[in-house]
């Protein structure tokens, strides 16, 4: 079977509908995110992009966490979106459950047609899975983040950046195509050169956070069997740094825009005290052309799918394929 | 020089007058904390409290993300919480600034007395470092904690848990006081046992996953230098479980109250596959006798110093005392 991702125009009418939905229902208010891992992760770019351009309240949790103590501003004012690429993910559909009964709207963004989550849900827009890995706009943090310039647009009072993020969206694939190609051979050199490494930190600041989290537990913790953290950068000098020495690998996810100085700083000093240090820098690989007043905002969506080429370039040194699991699916938990 | 940590007769002064200016001002809507690394960490009781108990709007963020990039909702109806142990934290200082200059009520926490940040800050409390570890109401989460109780007793109608967590806070010092005795001799033991570990991970889910973040970066990586990841009970599941073998220390923080079942499942599971797991369970040492309706609110303040007693019993046994740094005090950055 084969699935086509929901398209830009498709997510931009779910945004207008879910919001007349909840406007209708109490007064929009507030939106919650509710995933587990990678999936939780994949929330952050539009967390940070709604809590820094709106008066919009925003939250995300683990699901499990949410039903065991839902947030109390969760009911009609609420949008609650909710991602499982397999659709059945039961912390989730747990979680959609308890929102449903306390009145909110629920969008839940999902890989798997007519699956579990599209039934409970109001709204359901469908994504890909990760390959190939330059198609940005079928990928669940690139629907968030049109769906948030959608909800602000149509909330905020004054806000400037509709079009600009828009031209962003447009531009974002391109760019990271041409990011791919550039660090094809760097991906390779990097998987020979780490691929008997026992720990690699991830360390990103912003919008990138996400980046720097899925890295650690999706591709270096989940699939290559890596101990990882992911660290953010200006939390850096405030205890993580100790363990910095010439034999610690970071990978370091260097974002363009307004937090780019915080990364800058930690970089500098990884620089004096650590070797083995693998820079993937937001603005070498050409983010710059999306408009600086939302350029902060992309860095998620660049960085993201080239983390996951480096994670392929060690997967393949180590002949340790990216499905291979000791846990997933061989024993009950 | 002989520090007193402020009361909790005035952190309920603090509380209501700090509220009353906000009211005053533009009306309250939401909670905002800056801080950085471990301090960071101490707000999350309040924040995890807050959204489970209040329509208060709350978020914790490093203090130098908040400046680079700062919340829209920062203004007139806010209370930002700024932490600070030294008072003069340079980039507290500076989201300080950019807060009043939204015209943000500012409410310090420091350790030291006519700190820069006192200056700067609307109020301000004052808390002691941890030593002697059981005396939890001398500490900022246990401050923050009160704070949190009266404002959400002042503006939330039908809160029904005011006098549970006061009776709560008169109790936590000596449940504390009686399961420090209790795992003396276990800290010591995990020491002996630890001390040539590469590398520790933390877990825990609800409110004490402050703990594990505590945990790993400060008394983990910062003090004594062994690399460590904090980890959500319930996002293990979902890849970072994959690391799990025989060689690869848990130190497992189990909750009482709402989160428990969340642990108890990561628990059962890292007992199958796993083989150096350090349980730290809040139920075994004496949590229960708070009552149920707010135990899970008290785990972090019980769990964080019982955890520096084990980091202790590590930093004894390697003969690396807490305060040993290569880089804090000794190198510009």
């Amino acid at each position: 079977m084969s699935y086509k991702a929901s398209t830009f125009k498709d997510i931009q009418a779910i945004a207008q509908n879910a919001l007349k939905k909840v406007e209708d229902k109490g007064g929009f208010k507030n939106v919650v995110c509710v995933a587990c891992g990678g999936t939780h992760g994949t929330f952050y770019p539009l967390e940070y992009f709604l809590r820094a351009e709106s008066n919009i309240a925003v939250y995300s949790m683990n699901a499990a966490e949410f039903s065991s103590n839902p947030l109390k501003c969760v009911g009609n004012n609420s949008l609650v979106l909710a991602g499982s690429l397999s659709g059945g993910t039961k912390e989730v559909l747990e979680a959609i459950k308890v929102a449903k009964e306390k009145g909110a709207i629920v969008y839940a963004l999902t890989g798997v047609y007519d699956s579990k989550i599209e039934k409970e849900a109001d709204f359901t827009s469908f994504y890909l899975p990760e390959e190939p890995f330059n198609t940005v706009d079928t990928q669940i943090q690139f629907q968030c983040l049109v769906m948030a310039n959608e909800l602000v647009h149509a909330i905020e009072e004054n806000y400037d950046k509709y079009d600009s993020m828009n031209d962003g969206f447009a531009k974002i694939s391109g760019i990271t195509t041409k990011a791919i190609k550039k660090i094809e051979k760097r991906a390779k050199e990097f998987g020979q050169e780490y691929k008997d490494e026992p720990l690699i930190y991830t360390i990103a600041s912003g919008a990138s956070e996400f980046v720097a989290y899925m890295q650690s537990i999706c591709m270096f913790m989940e699939m290559e069997w890596i101990h990882s953290s992911s660290i953010n950068s200006a939390e850096y000098f405030h205890g993580p740094f100790e363990v910095t020495d010439p034999d610690t690998p970071f990978m370091f996810f260097m974002s363009a825009g307004k937090t780019r100085k915080l990364d800058e700083r930690a970089y500098n000093f990884l620089r004096r005290y650590g070797e083995k240090i693998i820079l993937i820098d937001a603005a070498e690989l050409g983010l710059n052309t999306i408009n600086d007043d939302v350029v902060t905002y992309f860095n998620p969506l660049l960085l993201y799918p080239v983390g996951l080429v480096y994670a392929l370039g060690i997967a393949e040194a180590k002949q340790h394929p990216f499905f291979n699991r000791r846990y997933m699916g061989h024993v009950e938990y």
